[in-house]
This record gives structure tokens, C-alpha cells and sequence, in this order.
């Protein structure tokens, strides 16, 4: 049954073959829908230089297009004795056409195949990823704009330092997200390249048309040099994987400031019962464990590059089998990513936040500057200014006039959420999904 | 059905809930057995200061020891529903004693559980690794013997530099793995030491007795300080993962080396067919698989310490829910480790060495310093030896001697294997393992 | 003297003193000149605002374009007992104007002082990594056009397997270049975003025009939430650092390559003995030292982006003292980038490549496949074409046609050095470097 | 002058001199007492081996001791034009004593000596850390004894939990320093073993007595292996790397408690005006800059065993110039690590704790726990006493009884450090430095 494409008389070892197959079979069922779509892309390719005949092209896709279908309903598996997805496409298409079905393979190797299946699959999750952190965003901007009256202290150092507001810091997190998927965006675009013709990493002697592919797949260039083409493997990951880290790094850091204000010592925030943990004997605890598992999380996804790099790194030009293990680290990232997007989301929608927090009188003395301010712009020099307000302090007399009156752009008084907004619309639109979706659905026959 | 232990009137949201166990059940079965002998410990001493009475200690011990035996065969599960490995203890065990069950929390928070489990699991997970470790020296130093009369090109830049031989190649693996040891019997020392009674992190008002279960565990001492106790967590786990770390890079470079040996452009070592992947069509193409996925799972390996420190880091002291996140990460990595070192083991017991490299007169320049030393031994100064080779050399006359008297210490001809392995056995004796075994079997009845 | 801006009537400790400026002194004297010229900005606002009158305005611009002068000729210095580049300029601004020298700190403060400072710095130094990037990208395009018709193998596992060519090894490291570069123009963009007037992270009470000082600073636009344009300190960071990563991740592999290739077992590449070091009586033995080094600095510089997080990760919201020791790190990888894009293209000018190496006979079954797809082309059946050449291989009866016939895009025979030359050149063009310039030769009057 | 030991006719090209130098004068000077050392015990051993006559050695050991003291007084330098620390110590011999100066070198190679070097180097640094630690501990152990009666407010989750006490607070940092030596210590090991002999990684033909060298250098034992000697080298640093790193993450922990208990928020502890900066205008703000800078400089510290791996993981065994660079991130890590070690000494020895926090009524739940617990102590059924103290709380009667009555090892009315200071005293006797000393003290003739 399925032998091994390139097996040999000789009998591999039991326990050399379980070890080399590793996971391969968990993880080639994410690339699965995507290798088929290449198929699709190489098969068509084929018949137009003449390897394949109309006929065969025709038969093809269709069973191919089953497959597919088959991915999206779940129904696809690969079997016990199958190595990989490329093996088990390969079986199920031999199985309904004979021989024919081993023609998809004529001028690829499975080393070009993978790449394209990582590129194509990379390129489609990124698509959900920034999907879900647009969502994320206008949550951020709904909430900034909801309580951006309501003021909170500033800090440096920890230490109470100058009025702030809820309206900045839900919408200071959502200009990170913007900064974050430009970021993305170049990821996107290294991704988004045909690797498809390389072979395995030299060329082929066979007549390719990798325009054609390259159209075909909706990709917006190729990868040209076919050893360029190989060595973006480990690369693009890496890419990938540092634009995911700097989404995962903003969220880390809004989950730190949550799990920071919920805590007694701070009550900026508030979380509802359903989504904290604590104890009925001590009413006033609220675990946030949402956002600590979500902080835990994208700090564990901030670890992806370093992953990645070490074993890629100090590696010749070339493929090596090393990069098989990569996949095990960088599909199910997006899960993960995914996951922590929906969370963070679904938290921040949620929040609700103390409006009382300056009555507190320990937070008295971060009006000074205001106020020194205040007196400068009526006429008083500075030296003067702040020489009075210090003293007004030190005698305990500073009474200070919570009233803020910022103006510039991206203050208290003038978030800019709305450019903040069109810097995202903005972003969002370089990526150009529409393009790859309607090749991918020509492809497919939708 | 199964109640979690914090849970208030309000119900949890479902989203929530399953992002906050997470991967949980899958991995406290890692920790099931641990977590039984910390309770029969536990217990024990909960009656020798009056909390059980004898006869409720004789009825969970012996339920503790059944579901300890279910955990070695398999039986032992953790039930849709039920949180983890520590519900579902005490869950079975209220099935059969009623309201007993319950007891065993007494004097115990969760996090000092986890605590003490993960210290089990990993002071035996270690003995585990030591065990394979010392498999693969002794194949290590028995391949150094059998080939120590196979010389090889010594190489320095990668540039061939000076005679080296398999002797010295094979051992000089086996006595890294010396040093890994030492490394890692420090990491076990860290571990060996008992964090039960530390409760939530603050120590409890319960009249505890923590010298009597640092005894029946077995731990060397324990972490005295409740606070430290918990700081413990994520700590433990960095400074293990550093030493698993250094076993790791070691196998990756001898994993490099044979990658780089087998290849056609050295062919100093030769792998047997059932032990490589190839092509039929390209019948010297070895391909080696099994050191190339050993390269990079290892090089994997040494991202965890990382990976725990990106989580761990910058954390205040005290209990967060992020530490749940690195058990994820570390517990399946003593299985990742262990699989590397049999792989390794098996391949370097079946590697066949080239015993004609040096007929290659590509190889002949690195006798010359040989050629130098001779000649100064016998009384010419260094400088005119040095002059005189170097001539013959420019003149294409050099000749080389391809006798090797190395006497000194670890050189070709004196490998040292006796004191390399006189210094492995002391090092796993420092570990002691008995003292851990037998405690356990005590608490285990057997 | 030159007394610290917040310093209170009490005296610092002296060892804390030394501790806390650290290594500010010499590493604020990268920023010198940025320093500059965003005073220059601020104050041009700040009159148009009326918090500096038409006078004050001509004096202060005339004094800080004296002193920018002065970085430019390296006569700047931060004295003996001076903070910061910020104390130093306010001090030699009072030295020469007296009071009006403290007007240029009005709407500012130290932390979108250095935040701007970053940013200018940054965008100026990332302008002189993509000019040194782009040499190195002429050099390898034209080295691989030089010998494109000569062969050479290619491996995958380090196992000989197809026929490659010089022409396609040295572009492939010239299209990755591409790449780098299309990851560092997001990073370029995160950078070239305006931070000023966001103060200590809270924005100001007077009536700053942001707007204005984005566009005379040549920004592409403003960091808007204050907030955000604090936490940009260290994301900013990460991100250039993670694009360095890219570049450095590009040269460490070719220069691993070319110590693999320069060793004897392969004799690929020749270098020029004034760029080895050696031994005179081992006359073969041309040590890489440069492209070793220059491997151990990229891979070096691969951990930046992991030391940066270390130091901003899980710190919450508002600035923190932690990010000085950011600029340690940060501030001299540009030097040391620059320094190996140097040394890598000077490297690649100079190799010489071995033209004979198909000669040897290890090298003749990597023909195997090209005789099968030649034979399957003329009308053989595949199954068929294999079998013949591999009983002709087994038989010993191989004889290699080694003329290669590669046609396809980014083929042997086909290298698309234009096309990958025209995706570099648009890539370039897209940082839009003129505006920048303009913008800062405006506010120096040249 | 001062020709490179390799050098041949033909002149290295100057830029590529630069760059292979590169930092290695400034870092040598790190090294240059320990070369001299090296080269004493080196040159006794030739004489024993009949390849130095008596006269020279006395000649060459009395002129080494003279260099040494000026590497004591700081007035040994390398010369400009001089490539590292070897030539220069040959130079200043043979300006003195003629020829017999290059006899140094017989038998060794610049491998074996900088391997020799930075072992001693380490073991010698690795001393000063230990007795820095030790101090630390001490002053931790004082202030907990000092403040033991004093409460502060336990957190998990950042939630008010339980009660704590600065006695439990200060001595857990202390005991977590006890662990970091015992990592250290397994360091000490792998560092304090003689390379010295492996000359070029594969031994000599010279009748080396490293036993000899072994003894008179103090080293517990030899690394035998001449090829893993060369493998010694990054993977003895990154080793004692992650001991380094163990410290590290312990100042770092403690850091953060420290800018967060400074915190208005918490208040729980107060630094003296002179350790802080501040605002005259906000006289509450205490920044704590030195926790700040030692945490970053500490999570900096905690990335160099990640830059080691990068430097020297998937090199193949065999010398590599690339290990060069290691150097210079591993040599100033002692310094960086000593400076934070004396910095968070002085500042714990001069924080004030707050004695009243608990008066804050916010505190008062986390007494429950003991209510509930003294219930059942007194008879209780615990899930009456759970369900009575949960009413109370809810009725608002809830009066917490604040005196704590924790009585087991660790807890707060029983902290052990009488305990935890003996771990320290074996930890630290176990280095055994009394015999490096007393080796070292020989080979310098005091």
C-alpha cells in the first residue's frame, strides 16, 4: 500500500520511520485544502505545455475540486501508512482515475510543493488574522469613544504622574494594532509569491510556465530564482512569525495593563462575574485569568521567531529535512493568535470602568503641571509659576481644578480616533485579498 | 456534575471556560501519578497532626494506591467536564468514600499541589533522561574504542588543519554528555526540594508538618521560605529546561557533524539503507533523515528556556494563572528529549566509518606540523623545521608520515575513555536516586 | 553646574548617579544630531503657537544649526558632569543666549524628546542600510551574470542531488535581499511617524500644533494617541530590529555557504589570500576568517530583537526607566550591520569561482533526473525512462549529458536577474528618502 | 613589528584587518592575568619535559610575574598594531629576553591558550559573583529578620489574597539566591577543568604532561578529549551564561516588586530621596530608577545565553573564528552582573517598609481564609465555618481578627532562615576556592 515515493527495496526501520513521519500527519491537514489548490494551479499549467492532455486536465480538477470539498467538511484524513498530505491526494486520485492521477507530480517535487501549500495556507490565515484584528480595533475605538470623558491617572515609573483618560488608553491600543498590521502587510507580501516551478530548489529541464501558476494562484510575483525560492522556507516563517509576535506583543501588553487595573489596588476596571475566577469567601476577587492566559499566551507566540531562527540558522543553502519540524511550530500558531484575538475581544467589549477613579485624593498631585501651565499661559513665568504651585503643595493648600483642557491632536481632548480609523482602513486595503480570493475561487470553479 | 472548587452562583462563560483549561486535561495526565504520591504524602502527615483519623487515612490511602495503579495501566482519565488532574482525583475518590474524599484538601491550596507535582514529575523525568543518557555514552565510548585506530582530517575554519581519529571523535560526544550531566544534577538538586505547605504562596494556619513530607517524598530538603516556594514555579522549570538545553545542543552537534560526514563531499561515516531516506535514481544519495529532524528538534529544545522566561519574566511575585501556559510547553519536552536520545543512540551504534579517508591526497598537508615537531624532537630548531617542510611542501616533495604519536592525555593515542567514564559514573551517583525510589515505593505500599 | 532638570534639594547618591546615567553619555551622541533637529521643528512651532516670539525663534535656530555643525564635524561632545545630549544642548544654548536656551523644553519633555530623537535617528541610519543593501545586491547580480554558465551541485540534505550554477547561487542571496527589504520598509514606515508633542506620554495642556512639526520633520504622519506614541519606545525598536534581523539572517547563510564552499571537501569558491589568514606550512589552508566573523556578528545580531523584548515586555502602559538600556542595544547595531554589508560586499567582489568542479566524478549521478525528464520528453513513458537510467547507473554504465537545458523563469538557463532587479528597485523607491531629505535641509537652511 | 604568527608574504587587505581584530584588544585586556597564568603553568611543564632547560624557565617565569603585576596596576596595554593578548605577552618577553620569549608557545596553540584563558578568567569572576551574592543574601536575611513581625498583603492574580509579611518577602529573595548558586555551582564545575593541551583541538605530538598543567592550575580535573576541549568553547560560556541568568531573573523579580510596592498604588515601601529621582513639583513622585535600570540591565543579562546559542549552534566541531565574537558579549556580562549585584544591595539595605499597611480596610478580606481555618481548628465542620464567614462578609460584619498564628517551616511565624542560611554556607563552601587560590598564589611565587 502507499509506498513511499522515493522507497527503495531496502525496509526503513520501524522506529526511524515513526520518528521521520513525526507529526506530519496532524499537520499536513492544515496545508490539505491548500495543496489541492495548488494542484489545481500546476495541473492546469501542465495541459498548457502539453504534459497533460484536456481530458485528463478536466478529470483531475473535478476529482481535485472533490477533495477540496472534502477538506471543508472535514471528511478529509490521512490514513494510517500514509506519510503526507501530497501522499494521500495522490492515493485518493489513483484510487478514482488509475495511473493518470500520478501526473500531477510531472515537473514538481515535493519540495516546491510544500512551499506553495505553507504560502498559500499563511496567506489565507494572515486573511483571518487581520479580519480578527479589525474587529479587535473597532472595539478598542467604540470603547475610547464611550468613556473618553472619563479621566484616569497618567504614570511613569509607576508613579502617579499627569491626567490620562480611558478615551486614550482603549485607543492607544488600537493604533498599536495599526503599526501591527503594516508590519503584517510586508509579511503578507514576502508570503505572497509563487515558490511553485523551484522544484527542489533547482529548477526542472521540463518547459514550466510559472507566469502562468503565478496568475493562476493570485499571487502578486514569484519567488524568480528557483534556490531563492527554497531558501524563503524557514524565511518566510520567520517573517510571518515576527509580524505575528507584534500583534502578540500588543495584546501581551493590554492584557498586562488589564490584569494591572483590575486588581484592588488599582479598581480602574471592572470585569464581570462570568468572565473572572475567584472565591465566594473573598467577594472582592475577581481573577482576571482571561487576560493572563491570553498574556501568557502571546508571550509564548513571541517566542515563535527565536524558535524558528534557531533551527533554521547555520544551515547552508539548500533543503534539509530540519524545516519539518518549523511546521509543527508555525501552523498552529494562528490558532493560537486567532484565539487570543477573540478573547481579548470579546473581554474589552466587557469592560466597565470605574468613572471615580480621581476622587481619590492620592491622585491630587498630578494636576500640578496642569496648573503651572494654566498660570503660564495667563501671564506668569515659569520659574514663577512653578515656584507658587510648589509651595501651594508643601503648605497642603494645592486644591487642583480637574478640568483638562487638551487640544492637540491625539490628546485627552482630541483623540483622533477617526484618522487613527482611516491609517487602519488605509492599511487594511494594501493587503488586496480581493485578488487572491477570486483566483482562488476560479480554481476551484466557484 | 464536577463543581469547580472557586465557582460562585454565576456560571462561567463558555468561551471562557474553554480558553481558561485550555490544554489542561491532556496535560495534567502527565502529572497524575505525582500528583497521587503528593497526596498519600500529604495525607499522612494530615493524620500525624490530627486532621484525619487513622481509619480515614488506611481508606484514601488505599483508594489513592488503586487510582495510582490505574494511571500506570492506562485506566486513569480525566472526564469530560472535570477541570484537572487534581478535580478528578478528588472526584473519584468521593465516588467511593463519600465526603472523605474532600478531606485530602485540607492544609492545601492548589498551587502548592501543582507545585509538588511538577517537582515529582520532573525529579523522575529526569532520572528518565539520566538512564538514556548514560545509554548513548556507552555507545558513544564503545564506537571510540572499536574505531580509535580509524584517523580522520581534524578540521579548524573547516579547513582540513590536523590529524584527528574516530577514537577522538566519538568520545569527545561522550564526554560532553559528562558535562550535560553536571549541569543537569544541579537542575535536579533545584527540584528535589519540597514546596508542599506552602498553600496559595503564604503558608497556612493549619499546624503543618513539612519536614515530615519532605521525608516521605523523598526530596533532599525543601523550599523553606512559602513565598520562594511559589516563586519556585516557572523557575524550576527555566533551570531544567537550561539543562535539557545542554544535552540538546550536544546531540545537535553530533547530529551536525554526521549530516556534514555523511555527505558525499566528506564520506567519512556511512549510514545503513534501513537508517536513510534516498532515491533510486540517485543511488549515493543518503539522505539522513533521522540526524537532520534530531538537529532540529533539539535546536527546538534549546528555545524553551525562552519560551519560559518570555512567560515568567517580569512578573511580580505571587500566583499567576500565566505559569499554566508553561506546562505546555514543558512537559511534553522530556518526551521530545528522550525520543532524540534513543534516535541518536540507535544511529551512532549503527554508523560505519570509513577507514581510507586518508588516501585522499587532499588530506596529505595536514601532516606537515606533525613533519615539524618530528624534526624539532630530534634536534633541529623549530625554525629551520618549519622552514625546511614548508619548502618541500612549495616544491611538491612533502611526503607525509602518516604515523601518529600522540602520547599526552585525551590525544589519539591516549584517549582517556577510563577517566571520561570514571567521571560519568560519579556524576550520576551524585544524584542518588535510591533515597527517591525507595520513598516512593514506601508511599506506594510496594 | 549643568544641574539635572528634576533635581531636588537633596543630593543623589553617588554610585546611584553613576549607575543611572550608565552608558547614556556615549550612546546619547548618536542621537546628537537628531536632537537637533527636532528642537529645530519644535521651536519653529512653538512660535507660530506665540510661546517664542519672531526674535527668539531666529536666535535659537541659528545657535542649534551651529551646533548640529559641530556633530557633523565631531566637535560635539556631552561634557563631564552632563546627563544627556538634551542637558547638553540646553547648556550650550544658555551658555551663548542665557534664558531664551531653556524655551526650546516649553511643550516638551524628555520622553518625546528621545522618543523623536529614536525615530530621526533611526529613519536616517535605516536610509544607509538600504544604500549599502543595495550595493551588495549590484555586487551579487553581477557575479551571478559574470558566471552564469558555470555548473556547480546543488545539494538537499548535503547529499548531491541536481545540477545548480554559480548564476543562480548568487542571485538567490540578491533576491532575498529584496525581501529583507520589503520587511524593512514596514519598519521604516512604524519609524517614520511623528512622536513629538506627546510629552511624557500624556500630551501637553498648550495648544502644541503636531501637524506642523510632522510636516517639517518630514514625517510620513504623527503617532496621534499619546499614549501610543510612548509605547512606540521599544516596539519601534523591536520592529527595525526584527527587519536587521532579516538582512543579517541573509548573510550569515551566504557566508556559511561560503566557508563550506571554501573548504577543500568542496573547493567551490576561491578567496584572494590578502581576505584569509593561513599558515605558511599548511599552504591549502586559506582560513574564511571574515565570512566566520561575519556569520558570528549576523547571527549575533539575530538576537536583538529577543533582548529588546526581554527588557518591554509584560512592563505595562507609560514610560519606564527600563528602555534607556534599550538604546545600549539598539543604537551600535546599525554600525555593526553597516560594517558586515561592507565587509560581505567587498567579500563577493573578490571570490573567485571554481570552474572544474563538475569535473569530478562524485558529481555525475546528479544527472539522473535531467536523462529521465530528457527521455520522458521525447516520448518515453516516465515509469520507463527511470528504469533505464537507474539499471544504466547500476550497471555503471551512466554516462552524464552535462548540458543543462532550463528554461523556465528563474531557471539554470533562465535567471530573471532583470525582474528581480526591477522588484528591488520599486522596493526602494517606495521609501521615498527625497521627502526626508528635503524635509531636514529645510530646517537646517541648506 | 609585531608580525600575526600566521602571517605569509602577502599583506591581509586593511579593512579586513579591522575587522578580524575587532574588539578583541579591549576584550583581551579582560584576559591578559589569566594568559599569564596560563602561560606559568605551561612553561613548567616544558621545562619537565625537557623542552625548556631550567635557566629558561626561571628567566621566562620571572619576567611573566613581572607582567602580571602590571596587569594588576593597569599599566600592561596591548599596542596599537599588536593583534590580541598572546602577541602582546610574547612581545614584552622577547623585548627582554630575545628568542627564548616565542618558547612559550611550544606545544600550544592560540586555541588551547584562549580556551586556558577564559576558564580561568571565569573561575575567577565566577568567585567575585558568589561573594556579591553572598553579601546580597546577608542583607536580605537582615532586613526580613528586621521587619519579620511586619504584614503586608499576599497577592495571586495581582488579587489581595492572604496575608504575607516582609520577613516572608525579603528571605524569599534570599532563598532564591540559594538555588542560583547551586546552578552556578554545576557552572564552576564544567568551567574549572583544563583545557590547556588540546592545542589546536587535536592534541600534540609533544609529550605534554597535562596532568602536570592541571595540578599546578588548580583545576578539579582535566577536560580530557583534546576535540571536546574545542567543544568547550560557547558551550562552557553559555553555561555559565545560564547561571548568570539565574541571578539575574532573581534581581529582576525582586526589581519589579520593588517599582511596584514603591508605587502610590501600594505604597508598601519607600526609598530615600537620594536613591530616586523625582519632581520638586510632584513631591510624591519617587521614581526608582535603580530597580528600573537593574531589572532592564538584568533582562538584558537574561538574552545572553540565547546569543551564545546563536552564535554557536550548527557549527560542526572543529575551531571557528566565529567563537571570537562571543567574547565580547561574555566578558563584560561579570561586570554588568557585579554592578546590579552591589547596586541591589545598597538599595535594599535602605528601604523603609511601611508598618501600616493593613490599616487600610481594602486588606481586610484576605483574613477569611484564617477565619475560616480557625473555625475548624476550634471545631467547625469546615463547610459551616465557610458558609458562616461568607454571610458575614456578605453582611458587611465581617471584623478580621489580623493576628496571624502560621506556625510550620517557611511560614510567616516561622521563616527558617537560620535554615536557609546554612543552604547557603554548603552551597557556597561546595565551590572550594580555597584550592584555585592557593594554586593561583604558587604559580605567582606569594
Amino acid at each position: 500500500m502507499a509506498q513511499k515515493l522515493w522507497e527503495k527495496s531496502v525496509q526503513v526501520d520501524r522506529d526511524v520511520e515513526q520518528f521521520t513521519v513525526g507529526k506530519d500527519r496532524e499537520m499536513d491537514l492544515y496545508l490539505a485544502p491548500f495543496d489541492i489548490l495548488g494542484s489545481l494551479a500546476h495541473i492546469s499549467m501542465l495541459q498548457s505545455i502539453g504534459l497533460l492532455t484536456a481530458e485528463e486536465l478536466k478529470q483531475l480538477t473535478e476529482e481535485l475540486r472533490n477533495i477540496y470539498r472534502d477538506t471543508e467538511t472535514g471528511k478529509f484524513l490521512i490514513e494510517e501508512g500514509v506519510e503526507d498530505v501530497h501522499s494521500q491526494v495522490e492515493l485518493l486520485l489513483t484510487r478514482k482515475l488509475g495511473d493518470i492521477g500520478k501526473k500531477i507530480h510531472s515537473g514538481r517535487s515535493r519540495n516546491d510543493q510544500v512551499l506553495v501549500d505553507l504560502k498559500l495556507f499563511t496567506r489565507s490565515r494572515l486573511q483571518n488574522i487581520v479580519k480578527k484584528t479589525k474587529k479587535l480595533f473597532d472595539t478598542l475605538i467604540a470603547q475610547s469613544e464611550k468613556y473618553k470623558q472619563v479621566l484616569m491617572p497618567g504614570y511613569t515609573h509607576l508613579q502617579v504622574a499627569m491626567p490620562s483618560s480611558f478615551g486614550l488608553w482603549f485607543a492607544a491600543y488600537a493604533e498599536s494594532l495599526v503599526d501591527d498590521l503594516i508590519v503584517m502587510q510586508a509579511a503578507y507580501r514576502v508570503c505572497n509569491r509563487n515558490p511553485l516551478g523551484s522544484a527542489a530548489g533547482y529548477g526542472s529541464s521540463f518547459p514550466l510556465n510559472r507566469t502562468q501558476t503565478t496568475d493562476s494562484l493570485g499571487f502578486e510575483t514569484m519567488d524568480y530564482n528557483v534556490v531563492y525560492a527554497q531558501m524563503g522556507r524557514g524565511k518566510t516563517e520567520r517573517i510571518v512569525a515576527s509580524a505575528i509576535t507584534s500583534i502578540a506583543a500588543t495584546l501581551a501588553k493590554l492584557a498586562f495593563d488589564a490584569c494591572l487595573y483590575n486588581s484592588q489596588n488599582f479598581a480602574f476596571i471592572k470585569l464581570p462575574d462570568a468572565f473572572t475566577t475567584g472565591s465566594s469567601i473573598m467577594p472582592h476577587k475577581k481573577n482576571p485569568d482571561v487576560f493572563e492566559l491570553t498574556r501568557a499566551k502571546c508571550n509564548k507566540l513571541q517566542a515563535l521567531p527565536y524558535q524558528i531562527t534557531l533551527i533554521a540558522n547555520n544551515l547552508p543553502s539548500g533543503y534539509f529535512r530540519d524545516l519539518q519540524i518549523i511546521k509543527e511550530l508555525f501552523l498552529p500558531s494562528f490558532d493560537e493568535l486567532e484565539e487570543c484575538l477573540n478573547m481579548v475581544d470579546l473581554m474589552i467589549s466587557q469592560i466597565a470602568v470605574n468613572e471615580h477613579i480621581l476622587d481619590d485624593k492620592r491622585y491630587d498631585y498630578m494636576f500640578s503641571v496642569e496648573e503651572v501651565n494654566r498660570r503660564v499661559q495667563t501671564g506668569t513665568p515659569f520659574r514663577d509659576a512653578y515656584k507658587q504651585v510648589g509651595l501651594e503643595i508643601e503648605a497642603g493648600k494645592f486644591s487642583p481644578d480637574k478640568h483638562i483642557h487638551h487640544t492637540h491632536e491625539g490628546s485627552i481632548g482630541n483623540l483622533c480616533n477617526d484618522r487613527i480609523t482611516e491609517l487602519m482602513r488605509k492599511t487594511i486595503d494594501s493587503f488586496d485579498f480581493a485578488r487572491t480570493e477570486a483566483a482562488e475561487a476560479r480554481l476551484l470553479g466557484r
